[in-house]
């Protein structure tokens, strides 16, 4: 088949992103997932819209919530365990998951089987963006560079 | 396996919207589009996420494309054709496209298999948007209470 052109994409066209821009300790946790951002090749510009893999064992990101963004999660292939307040549920292909912007039950997906597990995550560009962690000792903030991090009080890593 | 609860969601407990919005004659053309709403099913208010079925010889809608909205699609099963101006592409399961806000390049999804294609769609919410249709008489804008048709010329169907 012809390698497709824009506006249509085939992912395999789009290198990924490894890690991500935790400071350490955090850091290392995520070292693992890849992220092919797909929207920003389509040139989408309203919300982002990843094709992220997470390898056997590692997980999507620490548990968080986001105070404007809403998120949204489409399970293509694999198997995660989604973990919020309520405990834990088992993700297969064709299932999906959505967390209001400002609901506070911090959310992750893990991957405890023996195989990549891979999902469609969207989320739309908020510059008001903060990002709460109940389990850790970080605080994220969106800015026009990006992500910002800092621990809770608001002292830098 | 026990029935997800939310924030995870399993598609096959959204019920489907079958057909369209758009007056006569257009609203024949799409009658078979069946549409889950799984964006409003999970609370998501800043952009729509629909789980979309197109059964074979139907089309996903007529050609068009939004002013200030970025829309998304990816294929989840089956094979579609996606029409834009500079032709046709065969879009199979794992590849997606992109319109992002603004760009005058009319598309639509066309089903010319004997089996049902499906295909997950985001597109934010902007009020202010408007959405043109190269092919046809007709013409889109966003209201508060959804999207209302005209003719070109402003005149109501």
């Amino acid at each position: 088949m012809a390698q497709l052109k824009l506006p249509a994409l085939d992912p395999v066209q789009v290198p990924p992103r490894v890690g991500s821009a935790y400071p350490e300790p955090f850091k290392s946790r995520v070292s693992a997932r890849r992220k092919q951002r797909l929207g920003d090749a389509l040139g989408l510009k309203n919300y982002g819209v990843n094709l992220t893999t997470i390898p056997p064992g590692a997980v999507s990101a620490l548990r968080h919530w986001h105070s404007h963004e809403d998120e949204f999660i489409y399970i293509v292939s694999g198997e995660l365990v989604l973990v919020t307040n309520d405990g834990e549920q088992r993700l297969t292909p064709g299932m999906c998951a959505g967390f209001p912007a400002g609901r506070a039950d911090g959310h992750c997906l893990v991957n405890r089987t023996q195989r990549d597990a891979v999902f469609l995550e969207v989320g739309d560009r908020r510059p008001e963006d903060a990002v709460t962690y109940p389990d850790d000792d970080i605080a994220g903030r969106a800015t026009p560079q990006g992500r910002r991090f800092t621990r809770k009080d608001g002292t830098p890593y």
